[in-house]
């Protein structure tokens, strides 16, 4: 039977992400490279941000995971995230797409077609972005909001942790997505990895908004609470709930 | 008689702004994506980013103002400004120029030119900048500063609010900019909007500053007093001075 | 004798960058933009960075000292680069060259190494980056990390000043090019005018670790302590010691 996610697995690999720092590499939209490159970092990885079409090779190579974050993509940007997952499948490193603002773009919602095919472990987006995809089963779908839905083929969860003021900070959803890519990299079992993930920036959002007066300094405390997270705080936030039923 | 801005309407079009939530697309230098995102978000609107040309009419035709901001400027992005500013022309949208630092490139006061000569709503820049740019009387003219004038046919304001700081952080024009805009879409008189913008993010500054220790935390708190800043603020606070005289 | 680094000569300097704002122009990746915009801006001096290739000659011309940084390098930032170097050396305006993650790819390193042969002022790097260049004697070398190492031919220094979260924030290396570019600007021994700019960083890191609690509001608080250093506290808190025996 498939392993339901649990706060105390998300300490656990918390305490695994901060030890061996995994590397990410974000192909990441230019709006919000530095507030994920952050994220990232606090939360025990290591990240790297070039789309430079020479580079991305010897980037991706050293990568422990992959972002491929679909905001702001011109034809340049295109090219290189082709070749930058053709490089992560080669070497069997996972990935997740997420498909920021799919729903306003025709061609960004065909890009986002295509790279589904291309075999992402995690496609992640809002409400309106994940209604775009069909139905297939095979890779983890995650659905952000106010609560967030994952699913794979065998197991369905919700997860009730976050605050509101994530919405009201450009680039939470994003940071997320590398955080994901950071448990990814310590844990095979997709969605463990990623449900594990969410809680840990679902409950450093709840610690940070006590300490903020709005959301700039919101988004400032989800950093350093990204930082200062510990199993405890696990243990006693965590709200991880089966959907299956 | 043309109406004149006061702080009753600043406040008025700041609660439609927040009930509307009116959609903003910022083709912004890549400097402050995020700080005027965010700017737009915490005041009321939904802020889109993306420079791709092939992707720019759909984000345009989904917004309802839009903002043209002339920093990092490549050949790219003039390619897709052009294309953004006819989308908008088209539709009827209302957009704003900000001629970042067109007074340090003869190629970019040149591009410049040819904007204003495209029919925007607002042109908006420093001293050094507006300087540079004839007497048209047709679009809105805003010069900002310790005091910010707003002249258009029949009317000239100025309006004293803000602090200092505001100079000490990179965007905080640009992000202006994009409080313009997200006002446009709610109110035609587009003097009445700018500087109904003007007062909002002039108090805001005020109050973020009595949070701050000095300009870091103020653009922390900046971000904070545009999310709350409401109507009893800026009736208590708002300079606004006829400039006809 | 050359003259060896001081807390009273930064002092100094700190004050000179101040009342005579030097122009910096920032050839930055896109992930730092503002970050480092922000720090000149708070230290003293005028931040400027567009990469276009149209535009870049006439910002060089108007800047005081010039900042290349590697990272998100791609075709077009490296012909930008080469233009605005030709332009630099042709002014004698002194550059800083920061080889980001040059140890990530081998095509990187390799322009990394064109760019050295031109003759930058000074090479700041961290110990992985710094280790892939050869002796060349003439540049000031710059490695940095918990302990700072300067290097001409004739002169060794170490400064001891920084805070641990200095490497969890995103871009402070690269914000500290800028500062020392700034610094560069108004005193021609370089070496003296980076250990300065490094010692104003680095105390100003120590001052703001004491208003922060993690890494988010620390890197808030930097800028914050940067725009408030003064001579008092650089005399009291810098740490330069002689390399040489």
């Amino acid at each position: 039977m498939l392993e339901l996610p649990s706060s105390s697995r998300a300490a656990t690999l918390l305490a695994q992400v901060r030890e061996r720092r995994p590397r990410v590499h974000c192909l990441m939209n230019t709006v919000v490279q530095k507030f994920t490159a952050d994220g990232i970092t606090v939360v025990g990885g290591i990240p790297s941000m070039t789309s430079s079409i020479e580079e991305i090779e010897s980037f991706v190579a050293k990568a422990d995971a992959l972002v491929v974050n679909l905001g702001t993509l011109d034809r340049a940007r295109r090219e290189v995230i082709r070749l930058a997952v053709d490089v992560a499948n080669a070497a069997g490193k996972p990935w997740v797409l997420d498909p920021v603002h799919c729903d306003y773009s025709p061609s960004r919602l065909a890009f986002a077609n295509e790279l589904v095919a291309l075999g992402p472990a995690i496609v992640r987006g809002n409400t309106a972005e994940m209604s775009l995809f069909e139905e297939t089963g095979s890779p983890v779908r995650i659905c952000t909001g106010p609560v967030d839905r994952l699913a794979d083929d065998g197991r369905s969860v919700r997860i009730a942790n976050g605050h509101r003021w994530m919405a009201a900070v450009t680039g939470t959803g994003c940071l997320t997505g590398g955080v994901i890519a950071a448990f990814m990299a310590v844990e095979p079992d997709t969605l463990v990895a990623a449900a594990s993930a969410l809680v840990v920036t679902g409950v450093s959002a709840e610690l940070a908004a006590r300490e903020a007066k709005g959301p700039g300094s919101f988004g400032v405390a989800f950093l350093d609470a990204l930082s200062e997270v510990g199993a405890g705080d696990l243990l006693q936030h965590a709200r991880i709930e089966d959907d299956q039923n």
